[in-house]
């Protein structure tokens, strides 16, 4: 694992700056204090967004391959003006009848498999990762939980002390245990669900023998903070079912990989051939408004919901829904989901070909518009391939193209353009990619 | 405490609905299930909101007597046009620079005393008490948390594992320790505040004693889900001093008290003469869009920023701070907290004629527009209370103007009303409690 927890951002001295951004800089150092990190050696400045792009207040356009939250593209009109039509109208609240949030609940779960027909409002990820371990410890009276090695669920206590991506200053949960991948493991394809099954039986018995049991696996079907492993398909169904066999519910944390980004489904889990008993929704969901949900089984849903009082005083208002509703009408009516499986393809194989003439270029992987381009020739030290992705991630980014890096050693770079991505932006985006990889390793 | 932990429903078959609300109903339960509870035994039906009133699908008007969100009254058009505008500009996430993001923010702290000059924002209320809790156990160096026998803090497992108020299916953390009010408890106002210093150290003496340690004392100062237990002012402080003695840290949520509720002060901690260490905001402050903050000391919450690596999606953007500018600057602008101030004393008086001419009404307590009223005589028993509330809040929706009830009884008519409530509002109000206790009480 890194030392440095977010490698990709500012330190204050190390660049230049012009009077108006570090003049900012230091205002927002004075009152928001240390939690905020900006991106970028030179941190971006943005003041308007449309579509694929973002604009400086110099009117400089970037093009954005990295921001996943605004998936129908920044700023969109329809999505917008159901936000403010709805704010016009009403926002009520669950404890009131509005048809709105019935309706946008049941259009919601017709996109899941039919065991998942119940759904849960909240305003975030974390929020959603948080209530899914709740109803998971109920329902199943164990407390264990198995994550990826380097893997982030979220920002609430309970979803921190899961998340082994925030490093050691973060405590751990006594009751985690992180499950190695066989994709870093270097594990063949062949054997990558057996090896995945193993690790997950060897917590099982670990949590079992220390009595905290297992209450829940929960991951991110394509593993994007541990660097995007997505391959083979299939390659969780076994450890998934090791632990149902063992009394744990299958949490899929959807935040990533979910509303169409892998492009051949709706949903990550669908791609491993399984059925989870309980799945997290978050950024995309609203295309930016703060809006999640848990979608899950019936049977932990109501066992939780019937005898734990839960609510969520803004999750469900309506001018979230309606938000959401126009998200989900959108994707699925200009089936955006298909359309980024083709243009995924596009940027595959731009990505090939790029490998084939950098030796900087490692390896490629993705499951539809979420891509990880590993960086540094193989058998470099670690130091020089993290080196190298964040020479590249702001080489780009000085070029005016957004992207960022991920994984245990943070030197994959993580490409995750908003779905409404066409062949124009991914062209440019190679060219931007081809001139960093040139300047960067020469 | 109360066996039903929300009397105030609707139970299916319990009352006779028109088929457009028992069909909505029935569909409602089958996919969001049990979580989802509706307030009121004829649950209310609302497509929309202007101001104090919510209106029906018939066109039927209900006087908001209840929601503390809608600050400013329900669908702002101020508000509304503020988030409208800003999300067809841009919705940047707080990893870019923007400028809106720290003006608001410098705008935000100048409401505090001096000593609190950091923020970070969240996307609830919850998520603000989640993360005070995560810096106060990190700063603190210890695990325990003090609150009053019925606080609700929050629904994500942290906060939820603090909040007695959620009755025995939710297990509180072992680390958590309630203290009794003097209020509730039958104490005079001048031992008031000795009595709720002797909680405290014994909480104190008891965690030390277990080596678990004291990390915050954590209290909405107004005590709203235990019965709105005001006064007298300053009955808090020397309970807090003795936590910060013990290396605690003092975490006023002022989820409820927070942006004017109490009238006379912004927060409600002012109200008691303390700086609390760290701060905690939700409800009011986007007048219904998701948006919180953690405002705090420096030292805490540098020491939490600078070495976990925090961040929140969605808390920040700049819709979400958009918004609650546009509510900041009203709020000051007209002056809203003076004049909810004045019209809290017309209600009160109100309140106190009708306390005079009926022995069902028991006692009247207030911090600006948010009250509480005891139901039942004197010497009634708890159920016979209880009842009567339940009772008084119905007959009251059914006459077209919404309340519900708290404290550890539930016998106590919660009454928060809209900040933007009129003295024509309060007189609709006060004639409908006025029918409702004749009907309920004879």
């Amino acid at each position: 694992m890194s030392t440095d927890l977010m490698p990709n951002r500012y330190r204050p001295g190390e660049s230049d700056l012009p009077k108006r951004e570090s003049e900012l800089i230091a205002r927002r150092e004075a009152v928001l204090g240390a939690s905020y990190r900006l991106q970028y050696r030179r941190p971006v400045h943005f003041v308007r967004g449309e579509g694929m792009w973002l604009y400086d207040p110099d009117g400089r356009a970037y093009l954005d391959f990295y921001n996943n939250v605004p998936c129908l593209g920044h700023c969109h009109p329809e999505v917008n003006a159901a936000m403010a039509e709805q704010a016009g109208r009403i926002s009520a609240n669950t404890r009131y009848l509005e048809p709105k949030l019935v309706d946008y609940a049941e259009r919601l779960i017709e996109t899941f498999p039919n065991e998942l027909d119940r759904v849960v409002f909240t305003c975030t990820g974390s929020e959603s990762n948080d209530l899914a371990l709740r109803i998971a410890r109920f329902a199943s009276g164990n407390e264990g939980v198995i994550v990826s090695s380097y893997a982030y669920h979220g920002t609430s206590a309970a979803t921190a002390a899961v998340s082994p991506n925030l490093g050691d200053a973060v405590k751990l949960s006594p009751s985690v245990r992180m499950v190695s991948l066989p994709g870093p493991a270097g594990v063949p394809e062949a054997q990558a669900a057996d090896f995945f099954e193993a690790q997950i039986r060897s917590a099982i018995l670990d949590l079992n023998r220390r009595g905290i049991g297992v209450a829940a696996l929960l991951i991110d079907s394509i593993f994007s903070s541990d660097g995007v492993w997505v391959d083979p398909p299939g390659l969780i169904a076994s450890g998934a079912a090791a632990v149902r066999e063992a009394g744990g519910l299958v949490i899929a944390d959807e935040v990533q990989p979910g509303f169409g980004r892998t492009g051949a489904h709706m949903w990550g889990f669908e791609r491993h051939g399984i059925v989870p008993d309980l799945v997290t929704l978050g950024k995309p969901m609203g295309n930016g408004f703060p809006i999640g949900a848990v979608v899950g089984r019936k049977a932990p849903m109501e066992q939780f919901g019937a005898t734990s009082r839960y609510s969520n005083t803004f999750a469900g208002n309506t001018v979230g829904i309606a938000t959401a509703d126009a998200v989900l009408t959108i994707l699925q009516r200009d089936q955006i989901p298909q359309k980024a499986l083709a243009i995924s393809q596009h940027l595959r194989s731009g990505l090939e070909k790029i490998a084939n003439q950098h030796s900087g270029v490692r390896a490629t992987r993705n499951a539809g518009l979420f891509f990880g381009v590993d960086m540094g020739p193989e058998g470099a030290p670690a130091a020089r391939r993290r080196a190298m992705a964040l020479d590249v991630v702001n080489a780009m980014r000085d070029d005016g193209v957004l992207i960022s890096t991920t994984g245990a050693n943070e030197d994959t770079l993580k490409v995750r353009p908003p779905l409404v991505c066409q062949a124009e932006h991914v062209d440019l985006f190679l060219a931007s990619l081809e001139r960093a990889l040139i300047k960067v390793a020469g």
